[in-house]
């Protein structure tokens, strides 16, 4: 906050070198949250362990009053209530969530913002209907190239005061899998999930997937929006227009074996055979392997992936790694890989430090005779 | 971590003028979650909203193979099945819980630790069963003293390998209100609030609240553990002995009115009159007042406190307070009292930044013609 109670315009900031986490990303870090790693055990991730992220409030809105317009370059707008939209054909979809700015608070330099480190994540069985034939009754018009999905959240960000906005090119709004979203994991859409409904975009970061749905509009220009045209670009350089941020680039991730010591997080193990396991995706291609190395990345073995399931194309996968655990201190990499190949050993950098899929490292200590504090 | 692998004996360490919050406490504010302030408007409070600390992993604990000892100084030890837990008598409460660990992060100088600033709050509607009668049943021996409870969830903590286990004074054991809780509003304990079964001990920060718990050992003698002895300890000097951490001071809290910069959390409204509402609580007796200040702590308004419910006296109590909102910048303050007294403008402070009280300040920047970031 500015002296002057003006928030601070231009461009976000690196954090110089040793400069700790300030309160401002505190702030962000204890309102929204993680998905504790071990979670990964669960195929489908519970509300409170599924990854949050609200770029403002959590807005109250009133499910009895709700209404979703469906305007803009259409020949009949329309205009549907809850009870109206939870009529239509409902499908449930096992789908990966990840928020673009996960892994950011590794990169160095460090990009100010929402501090993850790698738990923006989580895997849910979404219940919607399709937004498709939605926008075909609605009769999308020949000039249409953009959908903008705006929500009831409402905020600032970098001086520009805004409801929450997201463009989306017409040809991915017309993908049969996007939903309009009102469940999660059988149960009513929770507040902090975007209640009462919310959109889905299969294979996109979190950033695409709108909560508090209020509006859907059909453009005949490409959409200019501030989630679109300032946030959510690739830059290395501040003053270059940078690349949309898209889809969910391929990252595996371990559940870190063995017992953590409170406050290091350090990972304590008995020694002797043990089943690495953990999950896998990516939202650009099928996951087409996992490696797994215990001396920090040297060699690499390949872990056993659970096949895909193909109603679910967009859920992560399950992978299992034996590893015999010797006394002494170990570093555990995993990599997934798809079409286009691994995720990187070495940090992929940008300014805003999203679509960051940099592997993960878990240091661990195999006990032998000692005790952990021994 | 240390680079021999071991973790670190000793004392908490304070953070050094200036110093940023490192990647060790952040990786405790991802994991870990606040309820945002916003969900103060929810008498109850939704699972992901709801606060969440878990000092090591969330167990995986099989709700079929898992079971309850009673044991230690009792005449016949018992051993329930959770079936067997839920056939007995339920009764469902609604109860405010507090973490002792909340504001820590705002004092000076700031203990090292889960850095919560103040959201490590939140008010379930809990359902389980009475443990007195249970004790009873097993025949508590008048040798007995206090109470250990000790759950699954399994780590280190500066240099001490253990299990999560907390003791309770035999008297506070044997409260009517003291409950084993299956059920969660409604729905069954979810795993980060302690599934299958964890502990309610209604007034008492969350520490004693014991999550997966495992066993139940009535003691002939006073319990010595970590939790008890060396952690949840009042202490200003490192070398001290320390008072133990017992009821939850009495706290007011302010949802922030008005909309936020994404960042900075800083806070816009409209002017014009605005109700300002919020949460209020004590521990130790009933709430007996609420006072707002808009202008820093200098003037203090008394808030509308809505009647206490005597069906649910560990409910959180809600009030409000009308302001009429001028252009500018004004600082927020609210404060409860209890019988012993208000909440603290300055700092309570102690080594392990724990239940500390200190006043909620929410600065606001009324809006005037300009917009929030002109």
């Amino acid at each position: 906050m500015t002296a002057t109670g003006r928030t601070p315009r231009g461009r976000a900031r690196l954090a110089g070198p040793g400069e700790g986490v300030g309160l401002d990303e505190l702030a962000l870090a204890t309102r929204n949250h993680g998905m504790p790693l071990e979670a990964l055990r669960y195929d489908v991730t519970p509300p409170g362990l599924h990854y949050v992220l609200t770029h403002y409030d959590v807005p109250a809105v009133d499910p009895g009053g709700w209404a979703l317009e469906v305007t803009g370059a259409v020949e009949r707008p329309l205009r549907l209530d809850l009870d109206a939209l939870r009529r239509r054909p409902a499908v449930t979809a096992q789908v990966l969530l990840e928020c673009a700015g996960n892994g950011r608070a590794r990169l160095e330099p460090r990009p100010r913002g929402v501090p993850w480190l790698l738990e923006a994540v989580g895997s849910a069985a979404w219940t919607g209907t399709p937004l498709a034939p939605l926008l075909a009754e609605a009769g999308v018009t020949p000039r249409a190239v953009d959908v903008a999905f705006t929500g009831a959240d409402h905020g600032v960000e970098r001086g520009v005061e805004q409801d929450y906005a997201r463009g989306l090119p017409l040809a991915e709004a017309l993908r049969p899998d996007v939903l309009l979203v009102w469940g999660m994991n059988g149960a009513p859409l929770p507040p902090q999930h975007g209640a009462p409904v919310r959109l889905l975009v299969p294979g996109w970061y979190g950033m695409a997937h709108v909560k508090w749905l209020t509006r859907v509009e059909v453009l005949d220009h490409p959409f200019t929006g501030f989630q679109n045209a300032v946030a959510y670009r690739l830059r290395t350089e501040a003053h270059e227009a940078g690349v949309p941020v898209t889809r969910i680039a391929p990252r595996a991730l371990l559940a870190p074996p063995g017992f953590p010591d409170l406050m290091t997080r350090e990972r304590f193990l008995r020694p002797g055979p043990v089943t690495l396991t953990g999950r896998a995706w990516s939202g650009r291609a099928p996951v087409t392997g996992v490696e797994v190395s215990t001396d920090g990345g040297a060699t690499w073995t390949p872990a056993e992936l659970a096949p895909a399931d193909p109603a679910h194309p967009w859920a992560w996968r399950a992978w299992t790694c034996p590893w015999d655990a010797r006394p002494g201190a170990h570093e555990l990499v995993v990599r997934a890989a798809d079409a286009e190949g691994p995720q990187p050993v070495e940090q992929p950098w940008n300014r805003q430090g999203v679509a960051n899929n940099q592997v993960q490292r878990v240091p661990v200590t195999v006990l032998g005779d000692r005790r952990p504090g021994g």
